[in-house]
């Protein structure tokens, strides 16, 4: 690291320390994606085994050395700034859940994205499964205070891997008529899902509107894995939505200071928007960077601790000048149950996404020790707190699918 | 209510239901300003018996008819603007251990003040005592989150009432030489501590520094009481720091709405500045407007709702656009127990007010059940979770306050 990245590094720090609260200090800002374009001209970024993504980036002006690609970050700026919507429309079903993405909107709330384990109210802990999933999609559905279902809110361990994209699509149509997120499984499962989505919904989609949006993971520190490459490559193709995220452990996969998990974060997430627009122009994205100091005694990541609240504040702050919509996240913990330890550190990570302004929140209902529980109990409870904010409305039942569409989709199952 | 004051409440409430975070829209605020300019003039704020405050606000050109009197809000802001301190110093007997309080400064966190409960380790619930109280502000003292020890952390329900305040003084005294707060119980009352304190602490007071800051309270709607009024002149004309404070419950003594909230608190809290500059120029003050919606069903005040964070946002911009130092809430709960409730509640009440910028955060460790309990164990996690903000330092044992001091003190309250 050169000295003078150091100085930039320091003066970004600096800003930030000064207040706890975010403001509307641009040149505090503009100190992070300048420190950021150093990392990507400097460092570069490295795509996994994935020779279409290093073409697109080459021919639009990206160095590769082997996976490296050197990359200018201005540039990518300009690509984003000119294409990417600032605001779109998530459609379900039901028209009337279609909820707005993006400035000006009320932030969307999704469940737990993830969860292997399902704690029972019982107290029993359980592995996922088809039933159980169906089960958390219809609670998502009654919650008037979640407006979208989500994707992989527990594993089906009870399926083959292979049919659990297109089982799960068939829980969220079945149990649910809001929207909901899609498959990442491999780029052939985010297709199929994007397609069967389409059919269900019926309606065209216009312009600015879209059916799914998919979670598209950096690996930090500075990485891409192919499968997200390729799945950012074909939902952008498919015209649909990617919720393009950099989750870091400060102190283990990114820098221990807010300024310097801001700056990486930046870096990694850029690259992933301005790729969804190079593969289609005018693709909806949206801006995840995410950051939580990573305990070194307990060997987790302290959720609700102030620095993950400045990034937050910060990372929201970023995405409104690059105008596209932002992440935050939920009520999530490193609690073991939901006592006061999960109930403080929720509320203060769901506190700072809610008033950072983020637009999509993840992770809003049912998350326990780390996300590799979800909680029946929590996930009431963090719906109740949610309802609260009175961003939903009260669900009715959802209407059923249609005979046809059940059909396919239960037989592309049998066949899968 | 005419015509117009319900379109400007109107306006004022389309400017924050716009967002869920506060911006930096100065227009909207002044819109609350001038909202807030109507009732002073029109309705007028009633100060119970307490001629001298009435003399005084009339040769301020306010116009009483019977104890309410109608104001010029414009000109109690030139008079807060012109002289009352952006920022002072409050100090400790250890010089080490003095807190700035203000613009520019890391909040100052004090415990929970006027429990008249205790819940012990053993889960025992006791009423509060000397013993205890003493224990408590040990506590307060090992805390390194804790910047300042407070005020009636717990009622000494074994002390006379008349001698608590000089009981309450010892042990802050003797089991700590941090700053903490001044005693309301009288005006004699407040004056005794401020002189004995001055004695503790030694060093002669330079400009723009004090020794205490006192908690004086509006009683929403649109009133004072006669002791907070006599109080606050005495402690302002000793040249110590008077927080005033509106502490609002939402559809019981104030509008529903977030921006009713803040029109009368922003009201109510003017005015009581305002006093204290006509009693004394530049005595130190710090502004809080606190709003919880109350809960009909439940009967009792919803701590952490997001319209309380909304007020909270508001709040710390009307104190910046006045110049003074801004009040937040720390860990403020309804639950019984330190449960996921308690945690949730206090965790967003406590991001609120750390987010907002606000500089002084009372209630930050201890509080149960309303402020009705001060818990042994919901103090240490407070205290514990407030240490990772990293604005406190580590506390070594206090230096012991000084003989003579002592023995005065203990006379004096031998002789209350």
């Amino acid at each position: 690291m050169s000295a003078s990245l150091i100085r930039e590094h320091r003066v970004a720090a600096d800003f930030i320390a000064a207040s706890y609260r975010a403001g509307c200090d641009e040149a505090g800002l503009e100190t992070i994606e300048k420190a950021a374009d150093r990392v990507l001209e400097e460092t570069g970024i490295r795509f996994l085994d994935d020779p279409q993504t290093l073409d697109m980036l080459k021919q639009a002006g990206g160095v590769a050395s082997g996976d490296v690609v050197r990359l200018d970050g201005a540039e990518l700026r300009r690509i984003v700034r000119r294409h990417a919507p600032a605001r779109f429309l998530l459609r379900g079903r039901n028209p009337a859940r279609d909820t707005p993405v993006g400035e000006g909107a009320a932030p969307v709330l999704a469940p737990i994205y993830g969860a292997p384990n399902v704690v029972l109210d019982n107290g029993t802990r359980v592995a996922g499964s088809r039933r159980i999933y169906g089960e958390l999609v219809a609670a998502a559905h009654a919650a008037p205070g979640l407006t979208n279902t989500g994707q992989m809110i527990c594993v089906m361990e009870d399926v083959a891997e292979d049919r659990r994209p297109l089982e799960m699509l068939l829980a969220h149509l079945t149990h649910s008529d809001k929207p909901f997120m899609g498959s990442i499984a491999s780029p052939a499962a985010a297709e199929a899902v994007i397609d069967l989505t389409a059919a269900a919904i019926g309606r065209p989609a216009l312009p600015g509107e879209c059916n799914l949006v998919h979670l598209i993971n950096a690996t930090p520190p500075l990485t891409y894995w192919p499968n997200p490459l390729k799945c950012l490559r074909a939902i952008a193709l498919k015209g649909e939505a990617s919720m393009v995220s950099s989750y870091m452990m400060m102190g283990a996969t990114a820098p221990v200071t807010v300024a310097g998990a801001l700056i990486q974060g930046y870096a990694e997430v850029l690259a992933g928007l301005a790729l969804a627009q190079l593969w289609r122009p005018g693709a909806p994205v949206v801006m995840g960077i995410l950051a939580y100091p990573f305990d070194m005694r307990r060997m987790q990541p302290n959720f609700g601790d102030p620095a993950s609240q400045l990034v937050q504040f910060y990372a929201a702050e970023l995405g409104r000048r690059l105008g596209v919509p932002a992440r935050g996240d939920g009520a999530v913990t490193s609690a073991k149950v939901d006592d006061a330890q999960s109930g403080a550190e929720g509320g203060r990570v769901l506190s700072a996404a809610l008033s950072s302004g983020a637009h999509f929140i993840l992770h809003a209902a049912g998350w326990l020790e780390q996300g590799r529980t979800v909680s029946r109990e929590k996930f009431r409870r963090d719906a109740a707190a949610l309802a609260e904010l009175r961003l939903g409305r009260r669900a009715e039942p959802p209407a059923p699918l249609e005979r046809g569409i059940e059909m396919e989709l239960r037989d592309r199952i049998d066949r899968a």
